[in-house]
């Protein structure tokens, strides 16, 4: 017997057959004999609703009355699914974050889980009933209704399994598991196995969006083993897991791609100590995230800068640049939107070397021009011009094998 | 300056546009000097949209989970409330019963407050804030999540009023007050400008659907004087009071009707001890509640029972007794669903002498048959045949000089 803690994300639960759909699955868990705790995220489309709603009210609602606005999406689906168990003649029990509690910082919308009390939980779970938990939101030392951000189901569902040490946390979603590219490009990219968290996080977080973010470093801090597959079919999916051996015999993982940034250059700037803190700070103040940055060597006391931004942030932010630009006597800015990023990932990179060259090799031999260069321990990304995008993604699929590990074609 | 509760039903929520009707006439009351607690109900028609939602997942939800489900519709409304207010530039803050919080006994659905939290509110008041309440809801000693049943916000209103010691329950509706009867059925029927809790109460349960008869009893109870009034106009209302001398000098206050029950009639039962108990306590254990009961005194051994009972649990109703009159041995049982109860009420009745002959001789010169009757200390209701309903009130207003207290008529 396990204690299996399942996550349903809105497309999951979003609409009552769906619920019944997902009840019956959370049941043979249970008749399976394990102690299985549910979260669930709301009704898919509800939270969309609920924000048009606040938007008509307002512009900027205020954070704290848009998180006890939101965070209605949840409690409608714990509450249908736990009736559905019940009808099905099963003891179900809703759980809201602040019932749990599922204690949070106060930063609303996009809240951190500091604490989780597993007490009542597992009373209830020992008096044999299934926990229907709603994800996304949690509670303030103050008593104020916190939300943990788009996305926030995983990590809540995360957290749950860390709390009650659980065997497994099952991630449901409407895709099987996690590829080695996007299927709707390369046919022939696999669902992997496993993957480690570092390499599920660089996935996350170069556009793979099956997972938040910090529900994978969540899962990496306690060890909590992610199985994320379809709740519309009973196949395994992919494991996210610790490191092990066999991981590092892949060079690479998966090759994933962004196309929601562009790119900002700013030529010959003085180069002084100091510089880059006046560039990047005022974008900063605006809140505008910078991604890739890359600053040339200085040869003749000038230097060039380049990095990305979002694409919906572009406009203000090239801006902001040309003022900063001017105010330290660089010779111009230059902007460009139509840039994608293409990044190969991998474990493996860490004890094989030659893995980026044959990645410019293989967009060379395209004659796919790189950009801009970037890399960590387990990744290198390259800026493309953005029409190269889908063939850039193939032809590493293939340059790096991905598609043989799984002889089943999607 | 004052400590003011106001108190938004459904309908003056309904829209966002009647949100910020609601936002504006909070924000005056606020400008004028007050302390200013509002209590909302959820959106018009929101409620009917989750418990269809319920119904569509299982016949009988159940009701932990019922209630968790439908005290989101009032977590939505505070929220935008909230938002409106602040958009405004006044300081807002929304509280869900578990926030106050407002503990109530477990009976879900239809749970009674037991004490109310005033100290954060107090605090929030003094710092100059609007707070803005969900009525409806509450939370029981161990956490769940509790709602008061249908027109429970009223009560929560005068709840708040009771714990802060306000000054004045301003209960928001879509009529201008109390009215001497229904305005639909008779024109000339006018606004009441005060109206004593025991009237009030006997017109509630009588069928004036305006305030939840349990909110006018914790009016009572408190002393909390509720002041019933539109949110479409500044027209005052009618305040719902201790009674005062002014009072007792009107002999009949209102005419009101009530055309949801049946009639069930049972004949020649043996007149024994324990015969009433054996007749309704299958009706009692079928949640079945029986209204005006009417027994003859018995002169041969025999005796004839009739009573009322809800339309809606009419057919269920004749069945049990059926059987019933045939285990205790009476001749027959007679069911008629074409009848209405018509009532007049006044604390007036107690100190005067011949108001029923009155009311009974109105009605006989209309050749309108009397078919049941019952009498409290302060109304004298009739029971008769369905289609004379709108003749009755129309005859008995214009009999007690209802029409002629108020000069402006509707």
């Amino acid at each position: 017997m396990a204690l299996v803690v399942q996550k349903y994300g809105g497309t999951s639960v979003g609409t009552i057959e769906r619920i019944r759909n997902v009840a019956r699955r959370v049941a043979k868990t249970y008749d399976d004999g394990n102690d299985v705790v549910v979260v669930v995220s709301a009704m898919s489309g509800e939270t969309n609703k609920l924000v048009a709603l606040a938007n008509e009210v307002c512009e900027f609602p205020s954070e704290r009355e848009y998180d006890v606005m939101v965070a209605t999406g949840e409690q409608v689906s714990i509450s249908l699914l736990s009736m559905c168990l019940q009808s099905m003649g099963y003891k179900a029990k809703s759980y809201l974050g602040f019932q749990i509690p599922i204690i949070t910082d106060s930063a609303y919308s996009k809240a951190r889980i500091l604490k989780i009390e597993d007490k009542k939980v597992r009373e209830d779970l020992k008096n044999g009933s299934i926990i229907i938990v709603a994800g996304f939101q949690g509670i303030d030392k103050e008593g104020n209704i916190t939300t943990l951000g788009r996305g926030g189901s995983d990590t809540s569902a995360v957290a749950m399994a860390a709390a009650l040490k659980a065997d497994v946390c099952e991630i449901y979603t409407d895709v099987d598991g996690i590829y080695t590219t996007d299927p709707r490009l390369v046919p022939e990219a696999s669902k992997m196995e496993k993957i480690s968290y570092d390499e599920m996080l660089e996935m996350a977080s170069l556009g793979s969006k099956v997972l938040q973010i910090r529900s994978v470093e969540f899962a990496k801090k306690y060890n909590v083993v992610i199985h994320v597959r379809s709740s519309f079919n009973d196949n395994p999916g992919t494991l996210v897991t610790k490191e092990d051996a066999d991981m590092e015999t892949v060079l690479v993982s998966g090759v994933t791609y962004n196309k929601d940034e562009a790119k900002i250059s700013v030529f010959r700037i003085p180069d002084k100590p100091g510089i880059a803190s006046r560039i990047f700070s005022p974008l900063s103040h605006a809140n505008i995230t910078v991604d890739m940055i890359i600053q040339n060597v200085s040869s003749d006391g000038y230097t060039d800068l380049t990095f990305t931004v979002p694409k919906t942030d572009y406009k203000k932010a090239i801006k902001i640049v040309e003022e900063t630009a001017k105010e330290v006597g660089a010779s111009g800015v230059k902007g460009d939107e139509n840039i994608a990023k293409v990044s190969i990932v991998g474990v493996g990179m860490r004890s094989h070397s030659g893995i980026a060259s044959k990645m410019f090799q293989t967009l060379s031999q395209e004659g796919i021009n790189i950009q801009m260069i970037s890399t960590s321990e387990i990744k290198v990304s390259c800026v493309i011009e953005s029409k190269y995008t889908e063939l850039a993604v193939r032809v590493l699929h293939e340059a790096f094998d991905l598609a043989k590990k799984d002889v089943k074609a999607e």
